[in-house]
């Protein structure tokens, strides 16, 4: 069994993070969604973390804006890999979350999406699992090969745009 | 008895961080120093936090470089007032640091000084025993006075130099 | 009887720091408010900081935005700690007055909040009257308290958002 | 049998990609490491990226600075987790490289690291291959012990530094 | 004849990219337009750079936000000009972009425009191009001319609008 | 007779810059304003500069977006004090054109005002043109006092706002 | 007489600001300069600018780093014209105090000149002061025109190491 | 007989720009080299674009940092390519004179390389001069085979380097 821990340090998160959930069922991957924060309920946020690998969890995936402290302080108690997505929740945009997150000291890594990058958090869990599951690297692929017809879906449509401009 | 509990993140701190050892020497408040971090030794910075009030700490100041989550970290878990220096550490020459301390979300604030700003940490922690500690209000309008002083010495020593150049 | 003095630079500033003072309020902490400019009217803004902590202020709040001065002109003139607001009130979008009040020269502290953190700064001066005011520090805690509550209850409401997706 | 395959755009990136290379020694996780650019030897990065899962290989880890198109490149040709290290190797100090590796579009990942964080990155590859290897989970877990214990010495390093200072 | 390929990551880049068609257009410079990513059709995009010489290009356009590698991975494998256009479509509002076009490594040179230059693409295509066809080059100089004569008129009509003011 | 010269780089700069067309207006200052590009009519940007002096004008006030060289262009050819305003034009919000007007090499300066400054670059004038004309350092002075009191309305108006708030 | 007030932050300004001293001694400028801070001797600062227009001051000169608070405190009590030079200081590498400078709110004018810009500082005083003195102006024109000859002189210098490069 | 441009803001940027010049003599491109500022030497730095295209050049590369205008102020007054290389020198590092470069407004683009990018700049020139000159595309070709070789080398060479490493 797959196992993703998906915890957002606030439900206005919830927008864009909902996107991670919805890549998760997509590929069938379990998983559980928590609100925790960092900063409000501490406790609760590490006791999920620490937890996490006992209760079978594979992946955990925080996303959280400002002075994103969510991800580190996951990572701080858990062996499992932790994938930060930086929110998008301030004046500055999410490069205060990207830097809260990204910038992680030596021997405590976090993994960092783009800012409000939360789909490819999830794709990243999934192919993370991929490596001890070989049936989700094969839907993987099928995702990306997917992807690149809708490419060549859009090129087409595209063309048609093209011809119908004048001059 | 005044009180400080300082908390840097890294031994690498120090160089920066020893500067808020001296101003709180030279007032004559007492502290205790710690390094603890936020992301190898989560445990114990909480632990700090945690039974600061009750050990009789009125203020916490707290150093970090990079994602600088102590600051924060200890704040979640202490109704003391906390003092966050971010630290230039790494190649984003501290602003990482400052936005990971000074972004705070609602409800959890963390007082920032500016990058390095470990000297003014001790000050304004000297600000705040002041406000139930008259002497030690008056020995910060001292040291204010004295600054005032070093300033007009300072005029002067340019005045010379003018003074000096050709044209 | 704790007193915080709250200044902003334009009444344009109000629908921000008005969150501070009804943090101020909720905590029944006594504050007067003043609109006062450290470049249009400095010598009011002036007198305000130096007959602060004669007239029984513990704590100064100002919020201003641009090239945001006041809370460092305030704490020049008063041993008073002073807190500040950085506003985004320009295209910068806060981060020049963030800088403008966090790195202030060594001797003379300001500490910062977040970008439009009014309601941090007044929980911040909750703080930092609670070191002489063991009664504040309980209502500090229990209003921390609150808090985690309230991130319970927005665990369960996104626990139901999530089972009602699809996939 | 864990593999990782290591790439760095240049061999002037070595000094920080070797960080990544001790770790991965240190665990005893078998690695293969090529100095490839995604700009020019484009055919050899591609083909080193899409036979890797073939070849028996986990996960990828690539290095590169400046405009750093090489993780995104590679992560485009495989189902492979794809971990990035920005390089500090231009005026723009890393922000770049960063920017170019974190914020890859929907549906093809990357797992940024910070700037410089080659040791991370062979950190998080470890616990990426924890995910199906309970004894590097484990050893991962001594590792983070043993960080704590240093932090330990360094505390008591520390705190003789401070009894030293005068005043 | 002169030709120029223009190629554009994603559909939503469109409403940029059509500047520089319709430039195209009115210089009767005949051209492709293709969408195709770096990242979801890495090989229908290699080949288009890679044939392009021989399919009598003269010229490569590529547009492309957020991580956008589109333009030097293009620039990697043909011998032709490459021109960038770095657009705004994160929440860094382009600077992502930018950097990931304009920092290329030395040996593979991109020629950036603005964010969002769709526009300048173009008219940059048409000053290359006019290196070998003199015709083109005088209409370059023609366009030149128009844009000071409607600059002329702009003059003119907000010197109405200054009349026009009180005061 | 004081006289002011203000050009624009582009008509869509008015909405701005005629708040600086205001200020002059109201200070009974004699100016002309032109749209003149230092890119689109380069000519006639450096005619206007270059006779600016004999033509009797004692500033020049220049605003212009993105790579924002026309004050620059123009302080190149002139003996005149040239105040340049940088607009919020293009993605990056202004901070291109601050720093194309600011960062000036030596021997050439230009004054620069914040973004979207262009009231206090007419002001700025004021109080170059004041340093021969006593008058308008009068007017000048008198103007700071209306603003000082128009401070002390808003501080009335918010103070009773404080009063309705409930708590 | 034309006279230029010079104020600076700090005497660590110095090696800085006194190219600006160099520029106002060559054009026989007479000028008085000060070490005045706008946080520790603020009584001081302000007496400087409020005194300065009855002492015969035309134009004052303020060069600050980090929180650059200086020359827009001096113009809000002076009606002079306030040139401010931000400092190189701190981690942020002169940005804080650009943005410090630059950006000040409607009504209350500094001009100010780029990173370090101490001598274009007084230059453009040299400038304003030309607005009442043909003389001054005269003595910039030539100044600019030895600036011209000193280029020609250079083209020729490496004119010379290109013809020695081999190849 | 192609002929390339080269016009640099100062004679500092002399070590930066002459890897062009190198570049352009390994590739047998015969060029002129000037030292002309935009700034210092306007009318000189005109004349040089607009009598470029008469005296048979077809490209114009022109490096200048700070406040780089020069390569816009060219390509205003020129319908020959206009290639830019902003400089790092200043405390800006370079993001001033990109900034400057890149942001051209519609109608007058300059292509702008990466900070200090000199090298890429002449190598863009020989990409365009290529386009009506198949030898010189050719020739760009094998300098692209090779760098490729070069990396074959650094690969092994850094793969000794693994071998030797401890663990």
């Amino acid at each position: 069994m797959n196992k993703v821990l998906i915890i957002m340090g606030s439900d206005s998160d919830w927008p864009v993070m909902k996107k991670a959930v919805q890549v998760l069922k997509d590929f069938k991957v379990e998983f559980e969604l928590h609100v925790a924060s960092a900063h409000r309920t501490t406790a609760e946020a590490l006791k999920l973390a620490q937890e996490a690998a006992e209760r079978g969890f594979d992946v955990i995936i925080a996303g959280a804006g400002a002075a994103a402290h969510l991800p580190g302080v996951l990572a701080a108690v858990t062996p499992l890999p932790v994938i930060g997505v930086p929110l998008n929740a301030t004046a500055l945009q999410g490069v205060d979350a990207l830097y809260a997150i990204v910038q992680m000291p030596s021997g405590v890594p976090v993994a960092s999406m783009g800012i409000d990058g939360a789909k490819n958090a999830a794709l990243f869990a999934v192919q993370i699992l991929g490596v001890k599951d070989t049936s989700l690297r094969e839907a993987f692929k099928n995702y990306k090969a997917e992807m690149a017809k809708e490419v060549a879906v859009k090129n087409e449509k595209i063309g048609r745009l093209v011809e119908e401009m004048e001059g």
